[in-house]
């Protein structure tokens, strides 16, 4: 386990119910740092220390696979997933980036790539995404004739993913504040652009022109962070939606629309696709649990980022993601681990 | 093009659009043959004649793949797979029963498996069931951690299928009619069981019980049937729902409730999934155009088919359906086709 988040603690208590052999952690903030990883995702002592040292980690426990969870985007986590590789071990990030990185960081991908054909080890990013943005609707975009466009909405409680996440979402900010740190900041690539490049893989389309917007999201009435605890007054920033778009060579336009923001009582996650042309399409996938599908899917992946051939493998590349009934080294292809 | 009714026509145009060449067409009904295979489906000349002796057409045009549309299930269309495989042609068929007949007609199934592999051929069973209640669903389920049950509902109008369809669905009967008819007849299995079955094999899952019920749909006023220009009076049968229960030995029970009746105005195909577990899961697609989808996903099923392995193929084994964005046959493995 490469960091120690709130992901990372329930990621550990989802694997132990796997019967997956934890052998070791990661994590640099000196108040998890000595604590067994069991006791931190409180599921009881696992034996499994949390380490700072992560070189360390990597050679004395020669992991099958890391499960990783610090940043979003290659640039910051570039240095950590080489020292995973350099050891021999296949990693799944939930980075959002990696979801499909070559379409905003080709270079880095393409290291990795390259570094981890040399050994032998597959990087994936896999996470909320990779069921719901990707694999339920390429497969219902396979139900298609003829696609005009593709709209997808997808919204957030950034309450729920802690103080970093709750920072980095311009949360507290007048519009102006907003509108000046986003004039004057150099915005990393969206996360949307990455799932779309993902999305046009999946149905051969080949991307022609890209466009981003951002758009805050505003209290509409006093609004209270749970995480921060904290209570943003009406009209103060809660977050943005990122909407991309892009388009194809062949025509249909695909739009992404995500909004991460600090829900009010009775806001929920959502999901929605709605596609036309023929003929028209649609998915809505209710109240998501994104903060739990998150980890799911990062653990039930396990199998396939074992089983796939080296390199940086994209999960479009990979089978559907499947439930996993039994303990998940039976999914393992047998002779694949040395 | 196996079978000249109204999923044959629709088809006919799609894969027309794509650049299939349409080399034959069967169909028995005297006053389809003899007639142009692009005039029945409207899209004017294109030089196939719908001929009625299947052996001649197979025999002379040799295709490499058949669409099959006659019948639902595997005893009624042995012969007509049978005679297609001898010839050396795939066969993709919207038979509902071919979608995963190893649970229901596994003695068939297996006949057919051999001869196909006997013959370097595949068969398919692909349609409407295909992304919507085997493929999006089991990507759905691949982001449970945990299932306790799964519960699908779809309702498709049997007024949109042609006479044959409503004439299977006891539709014009009282409901002491519909109870005799039941009662007295040897109901051939549920498609909903063949779907679970095809469920089950997805996500891992062992079937243990099986257990169907039938139940009527009775009009609650006069409804009215355009294909067959009938008014059916308050109370009458107008078709049924099929609910399908399988137990596993693993735990989780799957539920499939099909109901096809004839429509009211305003009333839609719809496809809605509710998962019970951690987490709880929901999938809905809306206004489902299961008419459209049912062409569109036997048509866009074609190169996966040709490019499959020999043997009787269910597409829970075949890879993902996708959009073709391309003429079909630049899908086709390079080689494959002799």
């Amino acid at each position: 386990m490469y960091g120690a988040g709130a992901m990372g603690a329930l990621a550990t208590r989802l694997m132990t119910e796997k019967d997956v052999e934890i052998v070791g952690a990661i994590a640099r903030n000196p108040s998890k740092v000595g604590r067994d990883l069991g006791e931190f995702a409180e599921i009881g002592y696992i034996g499994v220390p949390i380490e700072a040292d992560a070189e360390h980690v990597l050679a004395t426990q020669r992991p099958d696979v890391v499960l990783h969870a610090t940043q979003s985007f290659l640039p910051e986590i570039q240095e950590q997933l080489t020292l995973c590789v350099r050891h021999g071990a296949n990693v799944v990030t939930i980075s959002e980036e990696s979801l499909y990185p070559w379409s905003s960081s080709p270079a880095i991908a393409a290291e990795l790539d390259a570094l981890a054909k040399q050994h032998g080890a597959t990087i994936t990013g896999s996470g909320h995404q990779d069921s719901f943005w990707l694999h339920q609707v390429s497969a219902l975009l396979g139900t298609a004739h003829r696609i005009d466009s593709v709209y997808g909405k997808a919204t957030w409680n950034a309450d729920e993913y802690g103080a970093e996440i709750i920072q980095s979402k311009h949360v507290g900010e007048t519009l102006e504040q907003f509108q000046e740190s986003i004039n004057s900041e150099s915005r990393p690539p969206t996360f949307g652009g990455n799932l779309l490049a993902a999305l046009a893989q999946a149905t051969g389309l080949t991307p022609k022109e890209w466009k981003t917007e951002i758009s805050p999201v505003v209290a509409e009435e006093d609004r209270h962070s749970n995480s921060i605890g904290t209570t943003f007054s009406k009209g103060t920033v809660i977050g943005y939606s990122d909407i991309d778009v892009m388009r194809t060579v062949e025509g249909p336009t695909f739009t992404f629309e995500m909004s991460g923001y600090i829900f009010g009582s009775g806001e929920s996650d959502m999901n929605q696709w709605v596609i036309k042309g023929e003929p028209d399409l649609f998915l809505d996938n209710g109240v998501v649990p994104s903060y739990t599908t998150t980890c799911t899917q990062w653990v039930n992946r396990i199998p396939d980022v074992i089983n796939a051939p080296a390199g940086f493998v994209t999960p479009d590349q990979l089978p559907p993601l499947r439930y996993r009934s039994m303990p998940m080294h039976s999914y393992v292809t047998p002779g694949i681990l040395t």
